[in-house]
């Protein structure tokens, strides 16, 4: 894998896409930990389109920007919904309660795990695929 | 339409997703240019994954991001491919021919029309729904 690749997968901000009926949808998201090269975790909510959408349809990409000159990598591979109370608390911090007010047994809180099966590297007008 | 959503909407750099099989695909594309509120071109290639993944379907979704605070956009629509030499001519620049190496006549180039039918505006945790 190129350094800029690992570079740009280190960014704390992903745009994460899904699909509902044949219609894409992106949105931009945090990244709240990684594991290994291909894992990567956020914090979501039970209650939202999104997690809907990838309990009927696992398939995600999430894509990370960078410049100078365009730079862009898209990842491509499946997201999981995750309610473990153990691996929540793991993970938790005090900023969360801004969001889950409730704290970490908030029932609304659940965690996404997207794993990257390939990649696909963009700079400027070329791209260059790969694979993990 | 609020105040910020409309900021957004100026920005250049957007994250424009297509559907291919079931699966999202994501990437940065330069705005070219802006027709009303509702409609974006982009510059594009004949010969592309994203220009093959349009013609089968052509749903799509263009995502601006903005600071601070996790502010962005997200429209919904459609996207249609032109291929039209007096548009191309319209809105050429010497620019492109760093990319397009013919000139605005190169075969390969395409322009891409993205017209937005309805909007989600997301801040911090918060998301609202608008339409055009």
């Amino acid at each position: 894998m190129n350094k800029h690749v690992e570079k740009l997968m280190k960014n704390s901000i992903a745009f994460v896409g899904s699909v509902e009926g044949d219609k894409p949808y992106v949105k931009a998201m945090g990244v709240s930990w990684r594991e290994g090269e291909n894992i990567f975790y956020f914090d979501s909510n039970n209650g939202s389109k999104r997690v809907a959408q990838w309990k009927k349809n696992p398939n995600a990409c999430v894509y990370f920007y960078g410049k100078p000159l365009f730079r862009g990598v898209m990842l491509s591979g499946k997201m999981e919904i995750i309610n473990d109370i153990e691996l929540k608390k793991a993970h938790w911090n005090p900023m969360k309660k801004m969001v889950y007010k409730p704290g970490v047994e908030d029932p609304d809180y659940c965690i996404l795990k997207f794993t990257a099966e390939k990649g696909r590297y963009y700079f400027m007008y070329e791209s260059e695929d790969f694979k993990f």
